[in-house]
């Protein structure tokens, strides 16, 4: 599954452009740039170019998903709200069959019932979820260790 | 929710002391022992020492996550077969009142459906499921952070 | 819960924008803008200037009360379909965190099932479902009385 | 849908005699005499007779319905606990095929699963919860309203 | 089974009382008046005493349903709504221990599904549904036959 | 919904050439033949001629529905286990269009849930269950005065 | 939670008053006369003034329950089959804000599913389910031991 | 239903324009291109010009049925992923009023048990599943027999 | 899957011998005879000879299954009732292996929900629901398409 | 139970003539035949007369059953897929009363999740699924072995 | 159902170690020993010696119920977490066939829905929920009376 | 399948070591060392070595799991109450990947509801219920056929 392309995506579903401002107790007070720019850092060094795209709108996020193919080797996902309502980001993801890493940064079995299903989960690798900032940086890491095959954490 | 105990509880659910060689499709080649001596290192390198417990009976594993409280200051957890039937550690989980990371070496939610509900998510910080042993790396520097109120990956 | 900002917002889903036209035994013969310009002078009259704003897009929706904070000071929402399907919306509005009122043209509750869950009522004010036009002005009265902290209806 | 009937009936279901000092966090403090006032006066400015009958008893309930026809044209209605378990109420509201307009004074989509189920709502014009008093103020303006084929609200 | 008290009880719920003006599309055009008198006279052909209580109170046909035993030898029930909600009418069936034949003048299954289930039926000698005044007549000829171990109909 | 024809078909599902060796205790101890000689009487009291028909195979019983139209004017049937299972039953009664009457030997009500469900009950004019033969007695002479419009029993 | 009203009320629901006569098997031999008496006289040794109350009527016993306030310091009920089907008798209770024990003198998980769940349990201190008249006199104690903050059983 | 707008609309749903490259074994080698082709030519046979349009966003795909009336005289869509989650389509094509034939490349009921619901199935003319490339040729076939009362396939 | 038997054979469940005549609001005016003259017809124009086979017993339409092999090279089947009941239908299909297209004349979603579920769907090419006789001119043109991998339409 | 009549019936459910040549990869490889003549000569060494049949009609296995009382004195069955759908089998077993034991050849619960029921299981002595033809062949030892109380197997 | 032995067998399931110190706003602040301590006196005043064993392992508790009979002559159980998942711990209470009482210190109808289904409580003689160690006293009570015969409670 | 290793493990779940004086109307009184010896002599006869284990204990049974493979060439399993609830014993079985047949002595599907799910069944080669004591013997049987690829049995 490792892949030669040096670059890899991280997607940002609906309302977490407002992250850091938003229900803090639920969600931390770290902002979304700070994660970009952190994680943009955590990929560079371990060689990866990381490319962050946030939207509300799901049509927007399939969009892009559909970019991916022969740009990235993979993708870290939170589809927030879209986790548990898009089939359309289910489909778009199992189109491209890259490499899929889901975070969420709320433990979302804490949640709503709602909340407990994930159209992404059976399709990705792995989820990550309720460690807040860290559910991304864990997230990168196993991406690439997924996409190199090697087990880098600390 | 930082503390000054610098020991860390790992709890192995039943069947996990066949890793390796159970089922590798499943859950990978790696054996407990190895996944066991990285952590260990993993911790050290953090400042923790981390010891390990592995049971098939939810009995001891109960009478073990007992004997935590004023000794160690967080427990990484893969309940296995457990984590979808055994309330009883669940309970003893919320008695004892220290924080608990969740790790799956397979991604749980592309398996039987009995094996997408799990008696300790929601009462965990978080939850990593489907890296294979990256499973448990990740959720040990997850717990170090947390308790330390730190975020370091990589 | 009171506010010194003068402005409200209103807020029209998928299809609203065809009222008046679209299956009139359903949802009467008044028009959106008619609406529009009736519940613009009732929050006039109330001291408030009312921002209306219609999308079939649930991104653009969800933009949209991403820039309500600061701006308006309660939100009138007709969710039309995504009441049944939007969690994004949903996370949009506790994001904001402003008081929110959902209203009905239709009886919901006379309809196909699915329309009989709103994912919206329980983090609302109220809900008013079924008076046709009349559940916009009942909602706008509602939300700036639960503004005001007065009760002002006739 | 009119009618030349100037008198319009209120039923309330059981507990809400005791509103104002019942669970005031739940329901507020206003008590069902202040309400019954000022909904008569309310009334009274449309040019209507407003007759308030409160039970416990869900027999008594129906008997009063019963007895609207021919008395009555409308009906506005908390039917409080009664909401989710009798369809003796329904059936009577059927019988006597009257306008009814079904109101909480809570929200009660926040609340118990339970009570999210009306065995009313389908057979109403339409329904108003969650704004404690004005609840009743905005149903009584939408029953007028639907029975003169008018809108005034404000 | 049979019994020598010549006298039988017919039990009519909630809303009976308005029989014939009450959705005759569903009910028909008899009133309970009607039936009452038929039924009194069918009953003195087969040599019993039939008497008639209607009650929109469910408590208070518990009561009725207390005085039967050492006076009626057997019940006739229209239940009604309480059909589909009352625990009690059937605890106090249940405990007078009296044959119960369960009558419906509409046909429960073509209903709303909440009638389609009742707390009388399992612990009546039959139920009958869906034939206008004449489930009342065919539910008092079967109730006879029973208690005389009999079976005339025509 | 009366008719010219003198012709009314009695249809009998599987198993009921058993009748009276078969679960006496479930069924009672009358046989089939008693039940078609007792019918054809009270049909033939009232004018009509009655014909019966028994198979223990699903088709055939569709078949034998086909043939009604213009040759019976309603239909009596006990369609046993065919009851809870048969869609193709349903479909060839709605198809011919003629009155139905569903009847039942044993309380249906009382027995495995799965008994509780009737592909029939809700196209019927009405179902009579529980009384053993006076079953068939009661919902021949019910067929009959649906057919009439009329109300004769005693 | 202790208080200083030394009265409390015993509240009986629907066909309590058969007791002794109504199905002994299911209920024992015990009358409801004899059960108040020796209650009356239990609470009396420990300084308290039992009053009780039966009603067949769920309205008469919500009635009972809201004069309790500044009389009672606590209830003891017995809500028979208003246990599983009325909210208005939990709205009562949640309303008064007294303490609560319920008490069933037959082992409701061992009837009817629909007896399983009661609307009363999860609003009481505590059930007792299945002793008989026992069921009472522990429950007596145990409200008592409530109030008091002691724990005197024998 | 025949109309003489010479015009008909194809709508292709979410990750459609991926068609050919996507999953073949899900959905085969044809693109979207190539079916549109077809397609454009099959219905100029019929004497209809058919526009298509195809769009990941659901709030577009609704924006363009809103203007298919008076340009229209008929819809053939795949909503694709929508067809399990969007309501917003369904209303738009309710709102519309248009004749709607609904056909999916993939057979829907041999995969997850979420793509067995369709939000548009029960309000289509009909639905076609599972033929590749063809379910579009039948279902334009269907659509043009359906607008012209005709029966043309071959 | 390609054949070089110049067969096909086309079953019609229960009832379908009634079509023109019975339900014609559902199911249209066309006899069967008319259809299988028509579909003889279009697939003598494609090369194959058609044969067809109607029963009401769905031990008969299993035998006929069991004949296809080495006869036949598909089946065009209309299950009718069967097909939401028969599990031994689908059991045949599966044991004879050849592809089968499963047609409706009724839009089987706009129907009773025990209508929805297909135990033919699933093992079927595809499924056409909804255009009257179309429904069989389409799917004997997709069952030869499939048959021959072209794509004859029109 | 044990019999003095020293034959034995065996029934075959639909699509089990095919056995062999249908599905191997489920069904195995055996014929009905060879099975046939097998469990004869079993039976024969037993002291018993085995006859078989087998039908895919329903009505056909239900008419054999009515004849076993009095010629057979227990009967081997695999319902095959009437385990799932028929009611009619199992009153007809019911009826006749005779010991049953139930066989499958492939192992039900490992298949999808219909064929989990079994409307046969509860009413029969035992179950045996998943060995293949030996499922006969232990089926058919159980049969005698409890007819005969005793316990041969080897 | 009095019995001879004058001992009695009090279990407490997992986590019951660490009553006192576990969740107290849960629990309570009694210690196991402390509750232990006085139900042995309390069982001493009634002519009982009380034997407690505490286990967290399921196999144990089912073990300590197998050395029961003819040793003790009644059982006491606090099946703790095991409570809503062991039938092991069920099946151990039937096969020694003595008297059970439940308790449970919390009321388990507050909690999370999975709290709800004891596999104990049909089988007990009765079940007391929610009054701390009062639940034991009154428990212990409760069994002794039953064994008895008698009704002492204070 | 067939192998090499002349032992076979035969596992007992939980009160099995009660058999024969625990419940004899459900299990007979055959005790387990009565099974023992004869299912060794059995399997002696097979020219197998049968090895027994019986514990109470969930993980005593996955322990001995665990020393299967390489010693044993198959398991006879008769999980009893664990049968429901235990994932540890399914996951112990997949791991170690022998052939295992799966025995109840009594008919599980006769019995409670939650006794007709088996964790095991699905992974079993085929299950065996309701024969009593032959239960496991011809379980032994099946289990040695399996190994052996013949199909022994009288």
């Amino acid at each position: 599954m490792a892949t030669t392309l040096a670059q890899l995506l991280a997607l940002h579903g609906p309302n977490l452009n407002l992250l850091g401002t938003r229900e803090p107790g639920q969600y931390g007070t770290a902002t979304l740039e700070q994660i970009q720019e952190r994680t943009i850092g955590q990929a560079a060094r371990r060689g990866y170019h990381l490319v962050h795209f946030q939207s509300n709108h799901e049509g927007a996020l399939v969009d892009q998903i559909h970019l991916a193919p022969g740009k990235f080797s993979g993708i870290l996902i939170n589809p927030a709200a879209y986790t548990h309502t898009s089939v359309a980001l289910r489909d778009a993801l199992l189109a491209v069959g890259l490499p899929v890493v889901e975070v969420h940064l709320s433990n979302i079995y804490r949640r709503e019932p709602f909340r407990h299903h994930s159209y992404i989960a059976d399709i990705a690798v792995g989820q990550i979820s309720g460690f807040g900032p860290d559910s991304y940086y864990l997230g990168l890491a196993a991406l690439i260790n997924h996409l190199e095959g090697t087990s880098e954490i600390l």
